[in-house]
């Protein structure tokens, strides 16, 4: 395990438990739902599958993604651990539409990459949900992209709340490590201030670049800008040129914590343009040598 | 020839010049300068090649980028085209230095990132100066990873004035398209207000990032972020963490225009934020599609 800032003692509660029985049970086969439907497969894991498209059913089957699949959530009786891996928006009702199928001992978790509104959401419906945020992907989405080995090495967050039994996360825990993934314990609300700076952040920044550049008014520097433009623009715009649907859903799902960051950015925006406003070279430079010395940090 | 907005007919004006015979003369053998001399060299062109280092000069022999080489600038006097590949702040002393030498119909032309300044620097020296502007480049540096072929389809913009001989321009064309870029002709204006859009804006963005995530006050959440951020705050990122000199170059040289754009894009950004505040989400999905669709038009 990689940092257990919960405190959880998951080794000790882990012995106690027979990990390659479980029963998982997946809602939503898309690539990631496909992806560990894959893995926990092929670790011997009986795997069922809910999709609402009978195609999406027949080509996890196809692929080998899940031992059963259906367009029913009541397939999911016998699953002991159920990962909702629907978009943000259908979580919570999917956790109600759940809870006609499951036991009270039926462990809950998600998938979406924003934690703290979902679970304030799930929380008064009294199912054992443990929030997850496995955060690997590829350009790709949907059954086919489904691949094995996605989460291997890439960071997968947990963020269960003091009312989480820690029997429910230690279970989650255990079947994110099969994966190997590297695990992280955190609040949601860390969880959230975190992704809002480096992956929402820079996908408001990019997209207000687009803009800057889209609305300049010489009609000649526009036309010599959108000829010249090189890896520098390429770079720094493409979160910003990404899916809409993607940038608007971490606007509405995690609001607050974007707008702090933004408002933290339109300062250290301010303070680089009255460096250069005011020539104050010595300064300007210090920072550029500090931006270009922190990065890394940022990239390990 | 991709762009004339001079309107000026070099096709006819080069009917008359031999440029085959042309001698060439470069100071700084950098990069840039390097790779001038090779491609030049290999059109059967002479090649003379100043560098304040004696070991440089040796090593642009060894490389075949120039016929002869020297440490001073005299060397030059036999050169009929000089182009200037020193750093932007030595440009304007190298065109100083070189009217010892040069006669009044040698033509010289720079290679900086920047025009406007260098331009009203240099105009008064009453030497024949055409601003020139190749947009290439590696992430190495010096006459060692000089390259054949560096220029090849990368943009090569020239920005005349109005007192510039059009016969000057013609032949300084005539030598870009040897190289088989692709030639642009604007005003030095222009040319910097579009490379403050989408090359000098990008990096002060781009930096801003880097600092908002340095600053997050909430230890566990920067500790978070900097193990979880990805490829959106990789790209994001990049230019904002480059060479310190070129950033703190790029504002000294093109203060007023990366100002404006700095300016626009303050109100880019705003007009987000108020979206998101007032959580108006057609209209935030509206200009993200719009940034969706338009960000191609500048990756051509």
């Amino acid at each position: 395990m990689q940092t257990n800032t919960a405190g959880i003692d998951t080794v000790n509660i882990l012995e106690n438990m027979d990990i390659k029985n479980t029963t998982v049970g997946i809602v939503g086969l898309g690539l990631i739902g496909g992806s560990l439907g894959l893995d926990f497969r092929r670790r011997g894991l009986r795997v069922l599958g809910v999709s609402r498209s009978p195609l999406t059913c027949d080509a996890a089957l196809d692929r080998g993604a899940v031992d059963q699949a259906s367009d029913d959530l009541s397939l999911l009786q016998q699953a002991e651990v159920i990962f909702i891996c629907t978009p943000i928006a259908a979580i919570t009702a999917t956790v109600r539409a759940l809870l006609t199928y499951i036991t009270p001992e039926t462990i809950l978790t998600d998938v979406g990459s924003v934690k703290e509104q979902v679970i304030q959401e799930v929380l008064p419906l009294g199912a054992r949900f443990v929030g997850g945020h496995p955060m690997a992907g590829t350009a790709e989405s949907g059954i086919r992209a489904a691949q094995e080995g996605l989460f291997i090495n890439a960071p997968y967050i947990l963020t269960p709340v003091a009312s989480t039994p820690p029997e429910s996360v230690a279970m989650v825990a255990s079947l994110v490590e099969l994966l190997k993934a590297k695990l992280y314990f955190t609040s949601p609300q860390d969880h959230d201030r975190a992704v809002s700076l480096i992956s929402h952040l820079p996908v408001m920044i990019s997209a207000s670049l687009i803009n800057t550049c889209n609305q300049q008014g010489n009609n000649i520097a526009l036309s010599l800008a959108q000829n010249l433009a090189s890896s520098g623009f390429r770079d720094t715009s493409r979160v910003g040129g990404g899916n809409p649907e993607l940038g608007l859903m971490m606007a509405q799902y995690n609001r607050p914590a974007l707008l702090d960051s933004l408002g933290q950015y339109q300062e250290s925006l301010q303070h680089i343009i009255t460096l250069i406003e005011t020539e104050n070279w010595p300064e300007l430079q210090k920072m550029l040598e500090i931006t270009q010395a922190t990065r890394p940090n940022f990239l390990r």
